[in-house]
């Protein structure tokens, strides 16, 4: 034990209050205590609580309102949803006197970029996104950190590799492979923490909606090696830019560099190849990578899609030519999702029109809500299901 | 991005304070800063602090003694160590009016039992335990989370399981295998999220220290699959305990069952077998599950750690024959290593003696402090330079 655990474990050592947080009630609603005998007030902000629309200038975005917690009896705060929660994957965090803290009895955390806040999922045991997100009684796939080289960037860097249960067992069997990139401030630890990308393909691959396949999660950020902490450039800060203070620039861009990872994989793992058997997509600037590599090699990828992607039209007969040489290949699906409210949605609506002027085939899905993990998860758990079939 | 994110990306998107923290200085002193402007008392908890050794009836505990921070302009409290830090990773937390919380500055944590933690490292950039610690600009070895049947226990479980750099590559040569099990609380994340084992073995086995191994982290809490909230039990808390609230009892102790997992890694990696490509080392209640595993098959092991261990000479003659079976194998090494303030030293003095009664040849190092990580890396940076020699 960590000295500093020590101080903590007094607490109940020494009869401190130790409270349960979050309880998920039978009905779905959901209880946050806190102890803070001291505090003056303390409030709860969550993804769960109702939103308001603030203007940021040129966009929108939306802003939690806080909510307060009432005090009860030993300094025990509390507070319960005034409505019984739908299943999925829900953050949180308090604020005692305007300090911003985790929830000291919910050791479950998630990092997002330079923010940690923590989690719980309602699950309602059906055909819901809770469920996918859970941790079922499935067979499990392995999920792996690897370094690869790439020479187009010069440098050493690391991806998570999922592998389907059975794997290594059916050691004659070649799957297919699903590129699945991370956003802005991200790296190739998010799709597995934030996004529950191994629940969510051992889910759906134990319920046979989804074929078994290798899932790639690169690292995006064409500076940095690996994420925050986990390659030589030590504990640095992570930020939305997703580099290092004093970074040189990068020697190409992901795109550009992608094939010394796609090498990598077909060498090292059981693949099938070719674009029946190879699909890639991405959230937002990771929806942009997708967007640019598969113009970049048309050929390459049967199965494209763009999660609120940091993707636009350009008006240029090269843009033109690279879409008509994309769409000449023939893609089996090319799918774009973005949230009503999302900010950079217009890019999306762009596309979509663009697809629709030049009969190109797509598949699209709006739901609510902005720029937010909720989004993705569910169209990862989508797009899985309509790959490689 | 999580809605939570917001309302933290708020702080520096309008001009709320934004510090640095921690800053290690040159000379390697430390400065601690955290924006609290409503605060009245600011505290630092940290590893690096002094202690003071608290009774607890029949052990004595270490305490952290926490320090004040001051105040300063704009509502910017700070703390600079006295001394500068000698290379190590060090965890802190701060309390801020009575409530502890994580550093808001600082994205690195570590999850200890129910705890979490900030840390830094202090790299000394030579032959010291900081530079070990840190990720180098070296070559590196693969981790992944597998999981493998265990008849015994009645389960799908979990292990970590690190091959070392070029293990890919190399596709025809063998390599020995280190077992590294975790102590109660912990889980198969531990050793490489608090024993930092991926980049001690990265590090040796990158400057010819020590040989490129496997290392199998398992879990060794006999009732759960793996970590807290990484299989079908749910989000459950952690506790010492290691296991879920009205878990059935065990079908089996991990000493029983260690040869499901043996089975799975000798089937499904390129291992070196026999007891001179096999060692086995952990800590307290894994040091109890090295010690009663390698009496348990005392043909298979020909390196042995214990660090802190959960471990103790009994009066039996049963005893006494398994030690002369482990021994007549003649081990390599049979190391013990302890804190000399550690609450369970008596197991290991009681082993040396007794090893010396019966002339058993061992290793012992003594090292400062408690039931400390700090000593357990130590150990580990030790130990894995020791085998496969």
């Amino acid at each position: 034990m960590a000295l500093c655990l020590n101080a903590n474990a007094q607490q109940s050592l020494w009869g401190g209050a130790k409270v349960t947080s979050p309880e998920i009630h039978p009905d779905n609603t959901v209880t946050f205590r806190i102890s803070a005998p001291k505090a003056v007030s303390v409030q709860l902000t969550g993804d769960f609580l109702p939103n308001e629309m603030i203007d940021m200038g040129t966009v929108k975005m939306e802003k939690p309102v806080a909510v307060n917690l009432k005090e009860g009896k030993d300094g025990v705060w509390e507070y319960t949803t005034e409505r019984p929660l739908s299943p999925e994957l829900y953050s949180y965090c308090f604020t005692v006197d305007g300090m911003t803290m985790s929830d000291p009895s919910n050791i479950y955390q998630i990092r997002d970029v330079d923010t940690w806040t923590n989690f719980f999922i309602i699950d309602g045991k059906g055909e819901d996104v809770g469920h996918y997100y859970s941790v079922n009684k499935v067979a499990h796939g392995t999920v792996a950190k690897v370094w690869y080289d790439s020479p187009t960037l010069g440098m050493t860097r690391r991806a998570t590799v999922y592998t389907p249960a059975g794997y290594e067992a059916n050691t004659k069997q070649k799957y297919p492979v699903l590129y699945l990139c991370h956003g802005a401030g991200g790296d190739e630890n998010s799709w597995v923490d934030l996004g529950r990308a191994s629940q969510i393909l051992d889910n759906l691959i134990a319920e046979g909606k989804a074929k078994p396949m290798i899932v790639v999660i690169p690292n995006g950020n064409p500076t940095c090696a690996a994420a925050p902490g986990e390659w030589e450039a030590g504990l640095y800060q992570a930020s939305m830019g997703g580099t290092i203070p004093g970074a040189a620039p990068a020697k190409a861009s992901i795109p550009e560099a992608f094939p010394d990872l796609m090498n990598y994989i077909e060498q090292n793992y059981r693949v099938l190849k070719g674009a029946a058997n190879t699909a890639m997509c991405g959230l937002s600037m990771g929806g942009g990578h997708t967007f640019q590599t598969t113009m970049m090699y048309p050929k390459k990828f049967g199965y494209i899609g763009l999660f609120s992607a940091a993707a636009d039209v350009t008006k240029s007969a090269e843009f033109d030519k690279s879409m008509a040489d994309l769409f000449a290949a023939k893609p089996k699906l090319y799918f774009i999702g973005c949230g009503t409210t999302d900010f950079i949605i217009n890019g999306s609506k762009n596309l979509v029109k663009y697809f629709d002027e030049h009969k190109y085939p797509y598949e699209v899905m709006w739901t609510d809500g902005g720029h937010i993990w909720r989004n993705w998860r569910v169209y990862l758990t989508h797009f899985a299901q309509e790959i490689f079939k």
